[in-house]
């Protein structure tokens, strides 16, 4: 068969490493597109001129086009017979991807575990994005549920350790960052790092009811190919899957809505997708802040924010139910880390 | 709160400028998403050789990109607790945009009334989009109702005495514009200048069904964050409303059938959008040409056009009832003057 | 009357040289856009790199990109007012088209065959698109018939003399392209040249569930007029059909899945719509191998395909029923050459 079937757990190895197929130039287009499907507006982001005077080249790649082009080269290797996507940990951005440069991924596989149906198990995955320098600009771990094929014997369980958090003596800073004459009235927002308390919560008030052209276009853009998203048939119930990175992009896009100057993600702590959505649900979100710290650069804070997105019709900040279930309304959960001005 | 709750009424001052935040650099991925979104076919904005044989660098930015990308900065500031957009006057598009430009935007408070309830009053703002030259692109009126939140005094009333047109002495013509040795077959008609009478109306003819997907990813393209453009929930209805940029970009587009050659949009005499639209409306245009004159770069002309959106069931031409309303099915009224061969 | 009201049969004249309108640069936001619009993976059109490393300057737009442009600038003079767009033959892509490049197209009337009824006729045209170097990169003939409007004698029929297949000594490889360091694991898939079997037919898997704001974006990014895609109120059931460029895209993209390293299409041999397409088809495709040949570029294969787009509900293969006539789900059919890697 000359089609590519994806791989099924029992095709896994521990230690091995796979060299995902297609690699992408990323230009002006892409970046104009994120802003048609996202209401984006980090002005990091947005302005080649504002991100001159914070000390970079020009403005970068949202870090959300870099992670969801990445991902998306790894789904025909990892995820194509996934059950599920379980989670995301350990991620960090390691340097600013521009328009012109060139992006493919790698994956090694760091763990493994057959469910105890011995019908499917766990892979765990470290993904790279590498750059046309072969310079690292994104590095995570996921994992997913991942059907079995045949009747072959459990590997030895390995599950990775994996540290909560990504401590921030690790957050990687781009090389001449600089908030240190930040311009709050053109960023959209006054408050800084010392606005915020840790614990805060954030409704970001704002909502976008989901579109079926909306959600195919983005996952094709970064050329994810997973069927459940693209082909009304593929579930028995019709309806097409919305790709969680279309959730994490439009929650993030939604939160600048009270956290303008959380300009940079610059670690991926962890995340989890709780529910799914279709077309037609409204997406809300609500941010926490969980921690925050003084970077070496100029003027430069780390802030580490929850950013939950939910349907319209629960109330903002609910997460978990008493069994810690996560409440139906809940799509989405994500801790990050994001550079802010002090 | 952390999160934006927009201006009141009272939250305005005669006098005050306001500057608008989240700059913003467009380039080639915003002139291809303007073709995707819009029948344009305009050949100094589809060609770089064609705007060149017309004297200029390279072919400029749609002016409505301009246009909807300054509009789009002052929403936050001046239209989130809008009840409705009043009108536009005394536009004028000052310089053209090119590819790598960077734009923002600020607005003055010149005129406030409130309105006899008490209730809500009407803000007057003349905005200018500036390029990452400082050099004003664009500078246009604007006339919003908005809400009142607190029981204040009345301020003074100030209505700005505005004209009702553009004259020609004021208009400003790209620099090296030429239009000496136009491609009257490469433009796609041969209509010029001197084909078009004082009075005379076209039809348009075509019409586009309007979309969900299209307008939303429109509007947010250019940063728009009106919630009633893309938040099912947000009207009693659960409607989305129709930014109506989307409705002037798609007349303008259409009108290239009958007025292929006038390519330039240089002021903005008046504007209103008379009806609300939804998607699934069908949209046609008609126009009447309202004045002409001569312009000192060569070759050039000017066309005051009135260029009227419709839904499709009425006929062309209708504008308003005998009592002074818009009739029912026209969605928009807009009074320009653009550039043509002579 | 100012609007073009299109060509009727009559309005044709043997040998006549038709130069359409609207030149169009081509930039990295219309290749973005072709990523949002179709799965499209193809090594070569993706990466700049992988271009680089197979002899090109940079990738090249894709050469479907290059078709749906000139054939949108054919449609005001040839087909507003076509019945049906009966086929495509003789097809040839002479040069790469980089971001940047801006192109025009011509035709010439190569044939007509005024129907038995008087009522219509069937118009052959031999369409060229140039590059701002006046460098044919583009050339095909199509035939669509056409109404007529007068009642006028009947021209010569006059049929052109169109070869079955572009033989390949008429097949042009690309200045510079080399694959003999072609990188497979790249590029997706494993199988070269010589595994593929003349005969072999392959399943390409994908479904691409159809949305009208998809295909209305598509088609008007391309300026393609024609009311039927963008106007609900011209057909007489409501339904907008779907610009069959469109279906030609998405299976062509959907056939990486098995066709991975049939990189470049270099000759269009044949082509029909067989069957009208509307939102909410899901489509699906099929490859078959027609014929291998060598050619004189260093480790550069080419590989003779017909793909078969159809709808969901049909199973793959099937092609015409008994009677000649195609299969009710077959919606496309299109014999071409790509080159592959040996």
């Amino acid at each position: 068969m000359k089609t590519n079937p994806g791989r099924f757990f029992e095709d896994y190895t521990l230690g091995e490493v796979i060299a995902h197929a297609v690699p992408r130039t990323l230009a002006e287009g892409e970046r104009a597109l994120y802003h048609a499907l996202y209401p984006a507006r980090h002005a990091l982001y947005s302005s080649d001129a504002f991100a001159a005077d914070c000390g970079l080249e020009g403005s970068p790649l949202d870090d959300l086009i870099v992670f969801h082009t990445v991902f998306g080269k790894t789904v025909p290797d990892i995820s194509l017979n996934a059950i599920a996507n379980l989670g995301y940990g350990d991620g960090r951005w390691l340097g600013a991807v521009y328009p012109g440069d060139t992006l493919r991924a790698q994956s090694q596989v760091i763990g493994l575990k057959q469910n105890s149906n011995g019908q499917s198990g766990v892979v765990y995955v470290r993904t790279q994005g590498l750059n046309q320098r072969d310079e690292v600009v994104l590095d995570y771990v996921r994992w997913v549920m991942v059907r079995k094929n045949r009747d072959t014997p459990a590997p030895q369980t390995v599950i990775p350790d994996l540290p909560d958090v990504v401590t921030p003596d690790r957050l990687v800073i781009p090389a001449g960052l600089d908030f240190s004459d930040y311009d709050f009235a053109l960023a959209g927002e006054r408050h800084r790092w010392s606005d915020y308390a840790i614990g805060e919560q954030i409704d970001h008030i704002d909502g976008v009811t989901m579109e079926e052209a909306e959600h195919m276009l983005a996952t094709r853009l970064w050329q994810n190919t997973a069927k459940v998203h693209f082909d009304a048939t593929h579930r028995e119930d019709g309806r097409r899957l919305i790709y969680g990175g279309h959730i994490i992009s439009t929650a993030r896009a939604l939160s600048f809505n009270g956290l303008a100057n959380a300009q940079m993600m610059v670690a991926l702590n962890a995340g989890a997708h709780a529910n799914p959505c279709f077309a037609g649900d409204t997406l809300r979100a609500w941010s926490q802040v969980l921690d925050k710290v003084e970077t070496s650069a100029p003027g430069v804070g780390a802030i580490r924010l929850r950013l939950v997105a939910y349907k319209h019709g629960a109330k903002p900040f609910a997460l978990r139910e008493k069994d810690g279930k996560y409440d139906p309304s809940v799509l989405l959960e994500l801790d990050y880390w994001a550079l802010i001005p002090l």
